[in-house]
């Protein structure tokens, strides 16, 4: 059996005008900021509009722990908004932006995959709206105005042995991770270490991602500490005058992009942190706006459910006072025979037993997801290679559970491969049962937050930390910084800090090597292992074999 | 009197949607590709069915040598693209793009000022459509794949001492300008000494603005020498496989992006490299298409004549096959005073004598475009403070030249200001007088090249450079290299390398210092004298004082 590839599949689209697909949602001509024929920006007015209309059910779409084997979150995520809309319900997806830089490393692509993808899926992997360069340009604004506020005089008196804004790029470029700037002599500065991070680690993102509107975009931007004193004092990006000039810059970059499916239902495709330094979920400002204009609105987390989902529960719905109606968890076939020690050359033969074996994996997740007070439903990404036997396996633990698997063909089929998946979700989000609460309350000691997660979610014994971790978030707490919510990074391959460790692991120390303070996205980032904010390329790059054909269209991106 | 800002008479500006202005000149909403309601790419696939169709006329608006009194060469620009449609000719203009970095040190502004600006003039200074940031992304790409390539073993054999290509960002970013990457231990590469260039100095800047179509573009791409081997062979960018990835980044940014004057004629701004280390026009690709839709296309030139219409004829008019049918110099009162030895805090003050003895600076500007064959006339940009007797001083000492100076109030009255100029460009134009040819012939030597501009062009006596610099540029010719044209590389503020030395000197000694082979835009660079490629943030930035209003407008950027 031949398959049409994902490229080939997203150029057969028959695309709508966006438009039209703007139309579907009720956003006229005039409030849509066009970007090409396919791709627009909702407007600022328009969405100041919808303020008080009541909103629609919120659908998060997580996965297990992801394996090699892939899971097809993004897929799922697309797939189910296209079934809600086949079963009658007006649904929008949202979803986040990829990464340019990444795409030149490995092939990529997060535009889902299939019969299950948003389009124009070139764009998506490229430039798209610009916002990623927007973020880029803020970012780096504020860092040439530190560097030359020093340079000037240094009224504020940072000490520049202690600066903490580093410069980002969005581009895997090891090159950049560690550097000395401003040598050269008088003219240039003064020398010092720093760095850079790709883009999408930057704080600048993950501040538009929980951003209400322009305005609070500013505030934010303003809290970012971008420095100490000698006497440890922080001295803000107000301090520095930048948050105007950045606001600015991130006009455009803060409405969300309306893109359509293969389906020609609506998607809005907006912002896209790091999952591990940062809270990994699209923007606020796109979920709320799709909310006012949809029943359904499906989307997804980053990583697995213990990363994903905790934090879109704790920090995005927390801050953004978000109800999640329901939750899916994503689970494959082949992936759970991965959990259960099978190795990637071995996944062709049906091995029930393994598969049963990896199942706690994914029964972890459900009992966390159901923690929260969020019904839970699974989805089996179906693959050819799954024998029914192994489907069964997976159907009678979640069955045990609690709670029901269904097994989806949207990867082959579209929106008719997930009609039973969408009636369920229907069900579950309409039976009224979600009763959402976050783990832990506000008011909470940082600490604490930590413990309770990796207690509860992640299943740990200890939490070990130095004496100065400890002292440094004390030290936030007494400077009122007490109440943000914890960002964990760690591993995604495990409920543990050992990405090798697959499964359901129980009673591991989890140690916290360094905290961070992310004073104007709002949360304290908790950092267990080495956590990489500048990727690399690999020996043969994507890149190399990344071209236009004769035809004019792109090849190798994907 | 009390003016409106050029910030405040744009946002006036009755602008129409883009599909008009693009129907204006013929081209089909289907292949404007729209950014926006009043921005829009046009599509590839019409400029290639372009082809074969005759060509409008080609207007070249060039400057005496600037001065801190401010000459207006882009308002004439735009408002001579308007004078021309006022009386009946159906003219396009072509400017460049503005960069965004440094509108965040001094306020600028890229798009004309007064009742002659290109709108929207917001947009234009900030992220526009996109394409410095694709520059910067396709720029640092092949950065990172030539670290990238050391880092996995190094099978060119670069020598890492003669690593020829540096980052870029678009931001004023001092402490950039020379720095030290790769530190941090074994899995960030080899340490190496290198720093980040503004992104309008990267070569591909220049090679976008020069390339045909995107084919040309790919093979100066893979022209770039990225580096030299021990035995310094040069390393291309063809080499380090980057040339297909980087056009993919390009492929929109090469398209041309048009807009609309606040009187609704349509304008191509495109590209906007450095006008010293680079040529210093908009791009190939809109004028060549302008000229196929417009009967008269009104572009500048970077800086004043001696550098900027020097290049533009030598570099962009030889290489891209075009003949310029007329020329204007814009000159003003002012600056006749500033070049005749007032300062400018008494500019306010008559002061004939001063205008005459500033003249000879326009003098030798008008004999050295008439020695390129084209016609000449000269545009007063009139400025409220100007006497007639002044003016007329000014218009008596070109007729001595054996041209007209005409006064233009464009900025005042937009197109019924600049009738007469207009008028008088369809003269010449039409009058068949262009006998266009650029200084030097491509098979003269390359030190000959800079010594005939020096000579002809700057007026100076000798020509200096250390044996290095000479065996250098004889080494290129031995490579293939020897046909290049040469792009001059020095200050903007006087025929000589003294920035301080006004009027018109004569005998002055020109040394270069050094000469760069930029092989993929296809010039040899001869820097005279020092030339910044990244400049700094003043002591007080204008991002200090740049934000949103209430109305969400952008302040405090123009």
């Amino acid at each position: 059996m031949a398959f049409k590839s994902d490229i080939e599949i997203a150029r057969d689209a028959k695309k709508k005008p966006i438009q039209e697909i703007g139309a579907k949602l009720g956003i006229p001509t005039e409030h849509l900021l066009p970007y090409g024929h396919d791709k627009a920006k909702v407007g600022q007015e328009f969405i100041r509009s919808l303020e008080g209309k009541a909103d629609g059910k919120l659908i998060l779409v997580t996965a297990i722990n992801p394996t090699p084997a892939g899971e097809g979150k993004t897929t799922t995520t697309v797939g189910l908004g296209d079934g809600l809309n086949r079963i009658g319900k007006k649904a929008v997806i949202c979803i986040r932006e990829a990464s340019l830089g990444p795409n030149f490393g490995m092939k990529g692509g997060a535009a889902g995959g299939g019969m299950a993808q948003v389009v124009p899926m070139e764009e998506m992997n490229l430039h798209f709206t610009g916002d990623f360069h927007a973020i880029t340009a803020a970012h780096n604004l504020l860092s040439a105005m530190i560097d030359n506020h020093i340079y000037w005089g240094n009224e504020l008196e940072i000490d520049q042995r202690r600066i903490a804004w580093r410069r980002v790029m969005d581009m895997n470029d090891r090159a950049l991770r560690d550097a000395v700037v401003s040598l050269g002599g008088v003219s240039n500065g003064f020398p010092r270490q720093t760095g850079f991070d790709i883009t999408v680690a930057s704080e600048v993102m993950a501040i538009l991602c929980l951003s209400r509107d322009l305005e609070d975009l500013q505030k934010r931007l303003g809290d970012i500490i971008v420095a100490y004193t000698r006497e440890k004092k922080p001295v803000y990006c107000r301090d520095i005058k930048a948050d105007g000039a950045m606001t600015v810059l991130l006009k455009d970059a803060m409405q969300p992009n309306l893109v359509q499916t293969l389906e020609n239902n609506p998607a809005f495709v907006h912002g896209g942190p790091f999952a591990n330094i940062a809270h990994g979920c699209n923007s606020v400002i796109a979920t709320r706006t799709a909310l006012k204009l949809g029943e359904y609105v499906v989307t997804e987390a980053g990583f697995g459910a213990d990363l994903g989902a905790e934090k879109f529960f704790d920090i995005k719905c927390r801050k953004a006072g978000l109800k999640p109606s329901a939750a899916v968890i994503v689970a494959t076939v082949r992936a759970m025979k991965m959990n259960g020690g099978v190795a990637k050359a071995d996944l062709g033969a049906e091995n029930v037993a393994a598969v049963q074996k990896g199942c706690p994996n994914l029964g972890r997740h459900i009992a966390n997801v159901k923690g929260f007070g969020v019904p839970v439903v699974v989805a089996i990404n179906h693959f050819y290679s799954d024998t029914d036997a192994e489907v069964e396996a997976v159907k009678a633990y979640v069955a045990e559970q609690g709670a029901e698997a269904i097994l989806c063909k949207h990867w082959a089929k579209g929106s008719e491969g997930i009609e039973d998946l969408a009636k369920k979700v229907v069900e579950l989000a309409e039976g009224g049962k979600s009763n959402f609460a976050p783990l832990y309350p506000d008011e909470m000691g940082l600490f604490a937050k930590i413990e309770t997660i990796a207690r509860r979610i992640y299943h740990a014994g200890d939490v070990i930390a130095d004496k100065s971790v400890r002292d440094q978030l004390k030290a936030w707490e007494a400077a009122g910084y007490g109440n943000l919510p914890v960002c964990m990074a760690k591993t995604q391959y495990s409920f543990s800090t050992d990405p090798n460790l697959r499964g359901a692991p129980e009673g591991h120390t989890i140690p916290v090597r360094e905290v961070r303070l992310s004073a104007g996205a709002g949360f304290v980032v908790a950092i267990c292992g080495e956590i990489m904010t500048m990727p690399g390329l690999p020996r043969v790059p994507a890149a190399e074999t990344i071209r236009l054909n004769e035809a004019g269209q792109v090849e190798g991106l994907f």
